[in-house]
């Protein structure tokens, strides 16, 4: 982790943060740190900054904490995703969160096995437990807001032309589209298949509520390669 | 996988394949393919086309060959990467190959553990296995080189040169550096760090050696997503 993420209620008076469990385990047995060292702390939702280690032993750690950064803009966008399977789940919610995704859509999809529905991953402490990853691993503080639609057809008929409006709609799909676009300056929506891709019937579907499709080469990426890829060719 | 890959071996006269072992159970039992069925096929090292299979049982798959589709194009990069963790390491060599890199070098580096040296993931037939899932997933039949380096210095400074030698060389590194260029049209060499990023040391080496460091902005990537997103960016 590069970025040591604190809460309001580790705080102890204005500067002053007591650590334990997760973190202080991480701090001794991964990050080693000792008494007097600094290292790069944030508060969730709020600045970064530094640390001081004033205490550490094995019950708890002790910091003076000084925070006057700010944290990394996130991406004009909002991001629709067929879900993936659990593993992958787990890795693209840090793949997002750490990119600075600010908006993520887990939408079911033809192709998405019924059973991924199932996972326990889908949790709401366990996908804020992938976002905090993400955050701690890219130096950033504020959680992306995760939108869970089990029901393709009425979110896209009936909420995503208001959720996309104002942007630039796309969906990646292989076949014979035009390439996606680099570098845009507008705030993008965009589609991402499960792995064998949209059905024609969604991507028509997506189509009617603004988002057009766009290809990027004659390779099929698995969906975890296909998410960076995309966010870094966009922007 | 979307590609059926095959070897000379398995050709029984011009056209005609017979297939046993990994292949035929993955065709049975996450294709679920009968005989009748047409499938994406690709011979190692040559053409793709399309497979008829002819008879399927436990024992063994029949298909009828036609093999008259060219292969994407690779891109024009020689990539360095300092070794990474095992885990990190099999998913990478199938994004890599995937992608279609052409040659990578596993590096040394400062911030490399010694331990990862040891991984039986190195073994040729480790790698090798890796590298087909990559290409069975973007439909590619050409395996990347892969050219393993355990000493960072003489590498660079030996061998470095006149591997990047007409290319544009460049080391990916968080800092005070120029953006990383978009949609470039020359060959390019990259070097991507380990967690934790390259020492100061080694980015003065690899600029010695003609690599200009750039940076991808002010978020940490895990190296599984500092590859895909700078190669979507470069190319």
């Amino acid at each position: 982790m590069n970025l040591l993420l604190l809460e309001d209620s580790d705080f102890i008076s204005a500067n002053r943060v007591i650590l334990q469990g997760r973190r202080l385990q991480h701090l001794r047995a991964v990050q080693r740190v000792e008494a007097g060292d600094s290292l790069r702390v944030g508060l969730l939702d709020g600045l970064m900054g530094e640390g001081l280690i004033t205490a550490l032993d094995e019950h708890h750690a002790e910091l003076d904490v000084r925070l006057d950064a700010v944290v990394p803009d996130k991406l004009p966008l909002t991001l629709l995703l067929a879900l993936p399977r659990p593993k992958m789940l787990k890795r693209i919610l840090q793949t997002i969160s750490a990119m600075g995704v600010p908006r993520l859509v887990l939408l079911n999809s033809y192709r998405v096995e019924k059973s991924f529905w199932q996972t326990p991953f889908l949790s709401p402490e366990a996908i804020r437990e992938q976002l905090l990853l993400g955050l701690e691993q890219a130096r950033d503080t504020v959680l992306p807001e995760i939108i869970i639609e089990k029901r393709f057809k009425p979110f896209v008929e009936d909420r995503l032309p208001a959720l996309a409006a104002g942007s630039l709609g796309l969906t990646g799909h292989p076949g014979n589209y035009p390439d996606c676009p680099r570098a845009v300056s507008q705030p993008v929506t965009l589609a991402i298949g499960p792995e064998g891709g949209w059905i024609p019937y969604e991507v028509e579907l997506l189509e009617k509520a603004g988002l057009q499709p766009v290809q990027l080469g004659a390779r099929i990426l698995r969906v975890e390669n296909a998410v960076p890829a995309l966010l870094a060719r966009l922007f």
